[in-house]
Formats: C-alpha cells, sequence, structure tokens
C-alpha cells in the first residue's frame, strides 16, 4: 500500500481542484492512501466522509505563492510544500505531488529529500506530444540553468531509465538536444556532453528542435534554461495557431460551418497537446518520487500527477539510475 | 540604382525557382540590377531575352553543397557563393542574397566583407509570426553559439536598429530572451547581459519562448544555440500540429466535410507562418546587406529576400548601428 504526500493547497486554484483529482484516483485506484497537507477545516470541508479513512490530514497553512522567491520557501518550515517534503523524508510517505511554486518544490526535495548517489543535479522531466501516436520525454526543464557536461550525461540516464521504469518503453533512445544533426554541432558544453552520453547505449547522437516533435527520439537532453525555453516556445506557437484559425473563422460564416465540423478534430488536437493528460513532471535525482504538476492543474492533471507517482514508488527507478550511473560513469 | 548580387546555384532546388524569383523582382522593382553568379550556359538558358539588359552573370560552376563543412567553403575561391562576397567586397555590388550553405555564407560574409565597427560577431535575425498582425524579429538564430553578454548586448542594438531602419517600427521594445520574466531569471549569460542591454532605450527586461509569438516586444534576443532550437522547435510544433490535424481528419468523414470548408482558414493561417513572406534573414553586422535565404526558397521566397536587401541598401542600418553600439558601450 503506498503513501502519496500531496501539497493540498499550493496549486494557482487552491484546494478545490486537487482535492477533487485526489478524490478520483483514490476511487480509480484501491491501491494507496494519502497525506493532505493544508488547512485543515478548509480540506475537511472538502473531503467527502467516506473517504476519510484513506486521507490523512496534515494541518497547515502556510502556502508558498508563486511570486515569492525559491530560497524564501527554503526557510519557511510551516509552509505546505515543506512538509510534505518532510513527510517523504521522515518514512511518513513514499512520494510527493506537488502543484505549487516548482522551484521551491524542487529545492526542498532536493534538500529535505536528498540526492540519489551519483546525482549532481535533479533534473525536472516532462512529455512532450508528437504526430506519432507516442511522446517523447525532455529533460531538464527548468530545474538547473547552466548545467555542465556532467549534468547533461547524468539526465541522459536518468530520462533514459525513467522511460524503461516506469513509461514502459523498450531500450528507448536518447538524443542530445543542439543545433544540428552533426557530431561537429553544439555549444562546448553539449559537445563535451556528446563524448560522455556516448558511454550509454541507445544514444542516438545530436537531434534538433524538430526532432522533438517527430518522436525521432525516446528522451531529449537539455540543459534546463534551454529547455524552459523550449517548453515556452511549444507552448506559444500551439496557442498562436489556435488564435490565428479562430480569428480567420470568425472572418468567414462559411469557415464556422466548417468549424462546427471540425470540432471533433480539435478536440482530438487538445487531448494529445493537453499536459493534463500526462499529469505532471517527475523530478529526476532525489530519493524518492515528487512529481511536480502544473500550477493551474485541474482535477485530471492531479488525478494523473498522482497515478504516475504511485507508478514511479511501485517501480525500481532509483535503484536503476545509480546503478547505470556508476556503470557508464567509468 | 542598386546592384544585388546573387548566388544563383547555391539553393537546394538549383537556379531554377533562384532566377525565376530574380526576375519577378526585376519585374516588380525597377530600381535594381543583378549580378547572378553562376554557370553560364544554365543561367542564360533560364533568363528571357529581355531581362538580359538588367542582369550580369558572373560565370563559374562550384557551389558549396548543404553537407560541406563552413571551414572548407572558406577555400573554394571559385564558388558561387565566395564570388558573390567577392563582388560587395570589390565594391562592383551593393548587397548579397544567397539561398546557398548558410553556414558559409556567415564565415564568408563576416572574413570577405567584413564587420561593422563595434560589432564583435555577426548575428542571423529572422522574423516570427505573431497573433497579432505583426511579427517579432529574433536574432541571433543560428550564426554563433557560446556567445558572451557583449555579443548579446550588440544584437539587441543592431536587432533594435534593423527593426527601425528596415522594418520602420517606431521605438522598437526589446526582449532579453531568458527562463523567466523576473530580472533574477536567466543563466550567467543573459544576467550580465541584462545590465549590458540596461543601457538601450526600450529594453523591456526578459522575455519568455512564448512572448516571442504573442508579440509582446518587436526584438527577442537570445544565443545562437537557444535561436536555433527555438526556431526549429516552433516549426516542429506548427508541423505536427497540422499533421494531427490531418490524420484526425482522415478518421472522420464528417470532419472531411469540415475541412474543406476549413482550407480558406488554413490557407490564411499558411501564409502567415509561411518564412517565403518574409523572404530571407537579414545577416546583421557585416558591411552590406546580406540577406540568407532558407535553402528550400520558392521563387515568392527569393523574391522577398531580393527587395528586402534593396530596403536594407536604402536604409542607413549600418552607420546607425555603428552610431548606436558606440553610444550604449559607454
Amino acid at each position: 500500500m503506498h503513501k502519496i504526500a500531496i501539497d493540498a493547497m499550493g496549486g494557482d486554484f487552491g484546494p478545490e481542484p486537487i482535492i477533487e483529482g485526489l478524490i478520483s484516483a483514490l476511487k480509480s485506484n484501491n491501491n494507496f492512501t494519502a497525506i493532505a497537507v493544508g488547512k485543515k477545516d478548509v480540506l475537511l470541508s472538502l473531503i467527502p466522509q467516506n473517504f476519510l479513512s484513506r486521507i490523512e490530514i496534515l494541518d497547515t497553512d502556510d502556502v508558498i505563492s508563486m511570486s515569492d522567491s525559491a530560497t524564501d520557501a527554503l526557510k519557511r518550515k510551516e509552509s505546505t510544500i515543506y512538509k510534505a517534503m518532510e513527510l517523504v523524508r521522515d518514512g511518513k510517505a513514499g512520494a510527493v505531488v506537488s502543484a505549487g511554486h516548482s522551484g521551491a518544490s524542487m529545492s526542498l526535495a532536493t534538500l529535505r529529500i536528498g540526492r540519489i548517489k551519483g546525482v549532481s543535479r535533479p533534473a525536472i522531466a516532462t512529455l512532450m506530444p508528437t504526430s506519432e501516436n507516442q511522446n517523447t520525454l525532455v529533460l531538464d526543464v527548468g530545474a538547473n540553468v547552466d548545467s555542465d557536461a556532467k549534468n547533461l550525461f547524468e539526465f541522459a540516464v536518468m530520462g533514459q531509465v525513467y522511460a524503461e521504469d516506469v513509461l514502459q518503453l523498450e531500450d528507448p533512445i536518447i538524443g542530445l538536444l543542439s543545433n544540428g544533426e552533426e557530431e561537429s554541432k553544439g555549444n562546448e558544453v553539449t559537445k563535451e556532453a556528446y563524448g560522455l552520453i556516448s558511454k550509454v547505449p541507445n544514444f542516438a547522437g545530436n537531434v534538433e528542435g524538430s526532432d522533438i516533435f517527430k518522436g525521432t527520439v525516446d528522451v531529449v537532453v537539455c540543459d534546463g534554461f534551454v529547455g524552459n525555453i523550449l517548453l515556452k516556445t511549444a507552448e506559444g506557437v500551439a496557442d498562436t495557431i489556435g488564435k490565428i484559425i479562430k480569428k480567420s473563422l470568425k472572418r468567414s460564416l462559411i469557415s464556422i460551418a466548417g468549424a462546427v465540423l471540425m470540432r471533433k478534430v480539435f478536440k482530438n488536437l487538445k487531448v494529445r497537446v493537453d499536459y493534463a493528460e500526462y499529469g505532471g513532471a517527475p523530478l529526476l535525482g532525489v530519493k524518492a518520487p515528487v512529481i511536480i504538476a502544473h500550477g493551474k492543474s485541474n482535477p485530471k492533471a492531479i488525478h494523473n500527477a498522482i497515478l504516475q507517482a504511485i507508478s514511479a514508488a511501485s517501480s525500481n527507478l532509483n535503484e536503476d539510475i545509480e546503478e547505470r550511473l556508476a556503470k557508464y560513469s567509468k
């Protein structure tokens, strides 16, 4: 029986969508219980009686807001994120899900739960949709800026193991994000990283930004600064195409008729690009599964983030990461 | 009367689309003549008699292919790109348009034509569409990797002057691409660059990948490694959304009907995101206008690239860049 710690207050929309997502996850999976960290009376008012047997509440009402700095967050020992991480450190829970301040979640997980042996920096991984019916795991997407070659090597190994153990892919292929496919392409850091990652099986070499969405490889490795820009760029393009289509629609009655018929198609498209389908982004490299959900997570996203945490907790993820890092570092 | 040197053989599709684009540009603008650099008999067979009065041909048949390395290209003195750059260096032409090897065009322009006073590294700038009826100028998109803070400062100034003098924008606003809007965000290089660019008027601070497509600012500054990844990512997302829509269409007859009606909308969308509309990407920081067109340029793209070269040549772009760099470097 897994026990999952949940920051019940950290999301942009308060506790409602988080508790709703938790309830729906509990309904769909009998194999776990939860500790909801947040203001007790508020949470009690949201949790149906018959679920109280599977949800403990850890009462605290300090919430780190998105505008707070991650460093301040480290001192706020009464905050929901801090207490959720403590639960894992103290062995009272096996995994954490937080839709709160991602920088704070990242630093607190690293400092309170601690890093796996051989990992210098944990990384945030996320799934990107492709035109094929598959996804590409991209890391790091924002945990670290100024990553060095060794960091990128560790990201490659962590991503590959996550793809195998949690996403259940067979022999996942790694690509190193660069400004061209040739080995000669790259900046100083990626050129050095290329050599280190070459020791890892199923390394396809350099890939370009477009390869992420073609599904050329299963795991794409990059620095967190680049990964963040890549993520925001992808969101921006998708959003802009949607807006341009909507605007053009308004201009022509005929296309409005068309749009009605196209609704199914767009719905299908939305499902493919909606992060809520994947839940949250795992923080790889810390001693317990930590899932960082989007601040704007809806109940569905929280539901999926919790199931993600459970499958990570049920796998040998961290043992395998530690073993592979040791093996390929030689 | 402007004289434009054109690499007539460098594109992926050979001389046909390039000569066709040149002819259409000559038809639309009486204010220039051209020197087409390429195999004389081939070019003569493509140029209508009545245009020979406005097109000189410089006969050479060495073409640098996309697979050649930029460094090899520097030694190929008989190549179309090399000779086109020489024409400008020798004052026989005022600007260059090339759809050939962009790395080679970049290095040859820098070495043969030379840099403007105060510019340590030229940068490639490109226009990205936004959901509003405007575009965002992004630089550098591939000329330089491992740019330092001073390089980014120079990109900012060059981009702002290009936006004013060539794109005719009033008081264009600059943004520095980062992993968050707060001044505290960024990697070591962008944090240092933030300080330098702060001396330039209309600097909006850090912007994120999504801001490029929102049109939050007019000019977005980034390192060439990041810029290349950003560009390829944007292309990849647009392409993938198109494919997903097409696939979904196949699945439903109703949506096929819808698609027919939606054709107008997609056509409109294509126009908005089609680089051919903008022509090529200017290489900023060299002593004469150099427009690097896409290797897959169609006649329309070449037509627009040539008109772009002419408007740059008609402006005070380089004098203004030199003056502003001196002014804001103090």
